[in-house]
């Protein structure tokens, strides 16, 4: 089968111009198709406070109400998106930029109220792999931010690692699909104190016995395990590691197989 | 050749949430294969004044300075556009919302300063019609909003309805291209006074005589200048009305042939 890559980045990246633009030139020189998905970092929030909107917490977690997603959509959907197309284009990549309800690329379903009300926010439904595929047979490299929709118009907030790894898993049924992780460390660390102690290689069975020496645990948990979940369902590898690991030199990330 | 309609709506469209969804449901009827373009209306100025961004005017013409693109970037290509895109799929209509820089669709050059510097406005130079031909082919509709790029990364603002005929144009090499105008207004009135005297056919002789009678003025020559500019480059023809013009009862618009 054909590799396709997606490529996941974070605030870290696109908050900054430097760090968007280096790793845009890394994204470019990717062989072969490829799809990247960003979230939107802190940019939302900024323009949130610059517009006079209070965050609302409930029970210690964000709300995504109508104003906030009306600011997710104008952040991540417009500004953000719109940008990385636009650099993308200038580096040659015949970028097309998209939320989920583009294409009816992804559908997602709005998260029930158990007890906690998450407002406008959406779980992963079905990705359409036709619509995507078409997009990329007609030699488009497809940019998704991280916004869905529920098929009824209603746009929804849906988590950017979610979004990666199930358009992985939806496209390796005509892709051997490999999933690029990109944040702020080097990988997955033997010891959070030391940046340089990268674990290279895990599988299942190393991961059960980290996960018992306690070496994995705090935000890398989730991650982790949506890795492991889009391995299960077809992803051939995931990547873990900041942008470098893009470079054909650097070997110092995490590669994850089952 | 196969009919391709191209439909351009305004700000008192988007503005009014009923007006947009009954103009949806007329735009998801229409026929055959159909292209939308929307302008921004004044949502973009309201967020500029919710961010305390004063309006830069130079000779009487607004500016596009660098923090008005943000502003335009996130309101037409974030929010008006990934809402419309949003509430089509509601209606089974398989939209997929671009840029100018999306698929490279529009490239245009910034406009230069004569003396009057515009900012980050952009005047069309190429459509492309393979890659919007590549979206159409493959099923989608495409939504377009009044932005472009310059090829080098930089977005530039861009009057939809120039937008709108440009596309037109270049779609008409493949296509029986015809485009709809939908304003305030019933169509082309030979009395200002009365909404209901819409003159029902042009044609390059007419209006040569009713630019002498001066009935033709203001607000409307750019815009019939614009459609005689894509007639006479290939579109098959012109509709100017109201949103009401799509259905099929009703024939009270103005129709421009050459």
């Amino acid at each position: 089968m054909e590799k396709l890559s997606i490529v996941k980045i974070g605030g870290n990246i696109i908050e900054n111009e430097i760090a968007l633009h280096t790793f845009l030139q890394l994204f470019s020189s990717i062989e072969g198709k490829k799809i990247l998905v960003h979230g939107g970092g802190k940019r939302a929030t900024e323009f949130a406070v610059k517009l006079g909107l209070a965050p609302k917490i409930i029970s210690g977690r964000r709300l995504t109400d109508a104003q906030s997603l009306e600011v997710i959509t104008m952040v991540y959907g417009g500004l953000v998106n719109k940008n990385i197309v636009a650099k993308l284009q200038a580096l040659k990549i015949n970028a097309i930029g998209l939320s989920g309800a583009d294409a009816n690329s992804i559908r997602a379903k709005k998260r029930p109220i158990t007890p906690i009300d998450f407002g406008f926010v959406g779980d992963v439904k079905e990705v359409s792999s036709n619509a995507i595929d078409a997009l990329i047979q007609a030699s488009f490299t497809p940019v998704f931010c991280a916004i869905t929709h529920d098929g009824n118009g209603q746009l929804l907030n849906t988590n950017a690692d979610t979004i990666a790894s199930q358009i992985s898993i939806s496209m390796s049924k005509s892709y051997a699909t490999v999933l690029y992780y990109c944040f702020e460390l080097n990988g997955v660390l033997r010891n959070f104190n030391d940046k340089t102690s990268v674990i290279q290689h895990l599988n299942t069975t190393r991961y059960q016995g980290l996960l018992k020496a306690g070496i994995i645990a705090d935000g890398m948990l989730p991650k982790l395990e949506n890795c492991f979940d889009a391995l299960k369902n077809g992803v051939a590898k995931v990547h873990i590691g900041n942008t470098e690991m893009l470079t054909k030199e650097n070997d110092n990330f995490t590669t994850i197989t089952l």
